[in-house]
């Protein structure tokens, strides 16, 4: 017999464990709870298998939900033995779990569960059961999400005023468990920063415990934790790092110190961030956010390549129809799903995931295209969120940003269409709004596209025209234009969001610029290191000191020190300066470095099942890959690269 | 300040209060899902008021769900006291319930919770919230329904064969609480009759249980409950009975003890089954089925006058968009329940409910009609089950049954949309389907309606012409016809299930065939209770003897002893030989007695806020209502009822 796995229905693992991410979020002291709709798993589910017993046999169906076995006309508890004669059977078992979601395990001699059983939500639509790798054995439960645990130590412990102060030396994210003597009252507070975890009126995760709490409290974000009060120092406090043990697969050296240190901390960053999804920050939002997590996406191809995290992030942030609002209220963020899962499939070949969301990302398009004005433009209905990215953008109706990943997004409806096998209901939608932005947001005389053209200012911004670049709205010489008159016009605003910065490098990247890129990361991402961030931060301005740096949204402590964002050089050493691209779901690729200004550089890419090492030495480039399907290229000529063997190339 | 009440965004009490009924069948010591998808509530909402407070006061969010409260710029902890200055403020509580669904209580000098704020699901449409009269204190809880409880001793304890037998007289619903010796194990068998109590093996409701299990068993349906095993004669076994006190409003009696009996046994029968919702039968199933919640409606409207019941279980039938498959699967019960929507509103002139389930019964009405053929025919289509009845009818599609209820729901639908303002859809649908019904099922030579067109089989059933009659299908000559050939034709097959059995009655009734009700009437309900029935059983074949009364879907005791749909009596004995009939949501009535062959009787029957009470001693009826808008008839001359006042009348 095969393994044995647990199974339930697609989607619904995925919808039971954002259900509990969306509301773990903390602040002063309350439980936040997430501010869009989520969708939750269904209470019931039911599974189905025809089989044949060549012999009388005994199974049990192991579930943790209740529920009952129909096999051979009679019915069957479940989590006891059934005696079954040998001969042919359907069975099927009927479940329903009101505090997480219908699962169910099977192993004997002539019935497993796995993903040839079908699964069905009582609405006459089987389909393939789902089932998680981490669940194979009976006494697992696929309500406990697989989390790997490693205890910590703190670096050092001080006593401060009315309390213990610790410090574990770096970002950390974990469950902490507290033993207070009897009669102890104290205060509990956790910190990014020194100064934080010090001050309890305005640290952002804080809570009062006597020894009738729960000594085990949940897992978050911290480097430093303070306790306070009454017997402060006869508090015993043990804590344990959280962790998903996802594999890298994507390496970086070179031998200037603060670039291998700028790569460990966003690789470190990215792990932290790396959870049930891809979380936009471990401290706050602690959320999953359609826009976060698109960049997610594009760097954990290049560092792991697993698209575990990946389709449970897409799983989760699509959740199920009816859709009210957008993806996390935001227009922008229900298209950059939908272009997700095109890259996605793009990116692996992952066709069968696809077939899954397939229903609920037409539903979410549709909701999408019932919102539109009658142009096809994509407006503010009630309850939407135009949000492009913080910063001065003239969002009159209709935005230009809005329009170009609406274009996109028919695009990527189109494409998955194919995939799926349907006909193409969207390019026709897409090409006529091509040449509507054309026509209305294209600014002659500026050179550039506009945010709105019904407002009259014509105002002219990055965010806009580097989406113009990145996804090839405009070629040849409009492209020049925008590029000299938007990317590399001084006298526009700067951008001033990571967010949006790492669109803004690759757009940069993708137009040759690389030394502007290689400056940047060293004066963004090597500032911050020297402020002594050991993780990423949501933002940085090397203008402020000290505590300064801690503040965001109106609140000395809001900003989060371990953002997913963040981690964009990974993409950018991956993709650009090593310069790997893949295509045809990793069966080929391309590798064409740009060192920029950097001297010396080794990078491993995973592509495909393998990886590409290119080592830098200016001038001279080795390149060996584990795998066939590449192709070298200096810009003039291509060379094609046998798996296994050593190439050394010549830049100039 | 008002009463403060318990809130919650409309529709959530009750699909919570639905997931909890739609999982508690038990059968054959397993836990028996429901079959169909069952709505659960959302898992976060949020509640908003803006107010003005003259000076300071404090204020705490109660609830049983996790979350916060913003005001004046901060953020609070539920459950606490929060202080807040005199002034102006918006203040909005965002809660998350994973368990139920979110409710709030503040009761305080400036701010309580009542209808006047304002709940969504982080929708962005906000709507007034929702509240039930039994809530209205901090201590509640909304995830407890408010039953009411009694206790309850049986009327004698027999030693048996291994074990004890408790009667307790009649059919009871309620908790058990069992106290066992440490040692002890035993089998606890529930009966709704005595042979069911003593055969562990076959009766539907039976558990084992030792010390270690909690004493306190589920409310669960019985009239006998046999204990067995080592030790059963030092269990302790103490019951209730556990009840919605909702009173009676309509009343009968005669000199005729059998006619009381029934009347009695009805209501008993009916108040059993009146729950969170109007259950089928509350042994088996205990759901909540659209077919037979259509006659409880009915019944309800006669017997209670209260639309609580009647509201409780339209919300919960209809759940919540997506709509995958047809209301307890059925395509008729999707009709009836849009129907009943129009009767309730009909009868009780509640607008205000129905604009809460309005978008809903949209949504139900568009999944109806896509899945209408090419002609707007219902059709089969995958998951469907076109019910109709048990018996024998022709099933191929299109069915004449399923198209004219349709055509009811279509109707349904336009007066429905005017009472809402908005426009008309419906009625050329409705129109359309009528022309085509009499067209293409209209059997010339039979002079009557055909199941089938399209099987060749010209099958004529008394259940499809049934509906013409009563849903006005047909007129006149035509009507004259059908009720010729089809419901008083000898030779069609008859109705054997209660459950059309009613309507039949009610078409009999509406023709005028008083006695025939009345002799089927003491037949049918009469010989239950001659085999000592206490409650109204789901069928009755008085060809049956023993306990082949108690064998259904071919397990010995599978047939329910305690129906709702045996409570038809009370229908019967209201609308029909009491004669009262209301319009204009209770504001006018009239009162046109049909006694049959019944010499004397009276019956007190509900119109809007009064009742009015009808004595009939042959020929000469007395009426006497208690409020005004009645009209009395005696088929020939209308004579207006002035409130309070007795009037007499001969009847010829």
């Amino acid at each position: 017999m095969k393994q044995a796995k647990w199974i339930w229905y697609p989607g619904e693992f995925e919808h039971f464990h954002h259900t509990l991410v969306s509301f773990r979020r903390q602040e002063a002291g309350c439980d936040y709870p997430c501010v869009w709709p989520v969708s939750r798993p269904e209470i019931s589910a039911r599974f189905c298998k025809s089989f044949t017993a060549a012999r009388d046999f005994v199974f049990t169906a192991v579930t943790h939900a209740k529920g009952m076995v129909r096999i051979g006309g009679g019915l069957y508890p479940v989590n006891k033995p059934i005696s079954v004669k040998a001969g042919a059977y359907d069975v099927t078992a009927e479940l329903f779990d009101p505090d997480a979601f219908p699962s169910l395990y099977i192993n004997s001699d002539f019935l497993i569960t796995d993903e040839s059983w079908k699964a069905e939500l009582f609405d006459a639509k089987p389909v393939p059961a789902a089932c998680e790798p981490a669940f194979f054995s009976p006494v697992d439960d696929p309500a406990v999400f697989p989390f790997c645990y490693r205890e910590i130590k703190p670096v050092s412990t001080h006593a401060v005023e009315n309390g213990v102060l610790y410090d574990f030396g770096q970002e950390q994210f974990g469950p902490v468990r507290i033993t207070l003597p009897a009669d102890a009252e104290i205060m509990l507070v956790y910190g990014e920063s020194r100064e934080e975890a010090l001050d309890p009126e305005n640290a952002i995760i804080r809570e009062t415990l006597t020894a009738a709490d729960p000594p085990d409290r949940p897992a978050r974000a911290f480097r430093y934790i303070a306790v306070f009060g009454k017997k402060a120092e006869d508090v015993r406090l043990e804590a344990k790092l959280e962790y998903l043990p996802v594999e890298d697969r994507a390496f970086f050296s070179s031998d200037e110190p603060e670039l291998n240190e700028i790569w460990n901390v966003c690789v470190r960053t990215f792990h932290l961030n790396t959870r049930e999804f891809f979380l936009d920050g471990v401290k706050r939002d602690r959320w999953v956010w359609s826009g976060d997590a698109y960049q997610s996406f594009m760097i954990a191809r290049c560092l792991y390549n697993d698209p575990g995290v990946t389709e449970r992030t897409i799983t989760a942030l699509l959740g199920k129809p009816p859709y009210l609002r957008h993806v996390n209220t935001i227009n922008d963020y229900s298209a950059f799903l939908i272009i997700s899962v095109w890259e996605h499939l793009e990116a692996t070949g992952r066709f069968s995931f696809v077939r899954t969301i397939w229903p609920n990302l037409k539903a979410l398009y549709a909701f999408i295209v019932s919102r539109l004005d009658e142009n096809g433009y994509a407006v503010r209905r009630d309850g939407d969120w135009i949000f492009v990215d913080w910063g001065e953008l003239d969002k009159e109706d209709p935005v230009c940003f809005e329009q170009i990943v609406l274009w996109r997004a028919h695009s990527a409806m189109a494409a998955l269409s194919a995939a799926m096998g349907e006909d193409d209901i969207y390019t026709a939608a897409a090409d006529a709004l091509k040449t509507r932005i054309l026509r209305d947001f294209w600014d002659e005389e500026k050179g550039a596209f506009i945010d709105s053209f019904t407002s009259g200012r014509r105002f002219v911004t990055r965010q806009t025209n580097v989406f113009a670049v990145l996804y090839g709205l405009v070629q040849g010489k409009q492209k020049q234009r925008v590029i000299r008159n938007a990317l590399k016009n001084p006298d526009l605003p700067a951008i001033t969001t990571p967010y949006f910065k790492l669109y803004e490098l690759l757009a940069l990247c993708e137009i040759g610029d690389i030394s502007a890129a290689q400056d940047f990361i060293s004066a963004y991402w090597g500032g911050m290191l020297e402020q002594g961030a050991t993780s990423v931060w949501e933002a940085f301005d090397p203008r402020q000191t000290g505590a300064e740096h801690y503040a965001m949204y109106g609140s000395p402590y809001g900003k989060s020190l371990c953002h997913a964002w963040g981690s964009g050089p990974i993409l950018l050493f991956c993709r650009f300066i090593a310069g790997v691209k893949t295509a045809s779901a990793g069966k080929t690729f391309r590798v064409a470095p740009t060192p920029g200004h950097w001297q010396s550089f080794s990078v491993t890419v995973p592509v495909g099942e393998g990886a590409v090492l290119i080592s830098y030495n200016a001038p001279e480039v080795t390149v060996r890959a584990s795998v066939p399907g590449g192709v070298f290229s200096d810009g003039k000529k291509e060379t094609p690269l046998e798996a296994g063997k050593t190439y050394s190339f010549i830049l100039t």
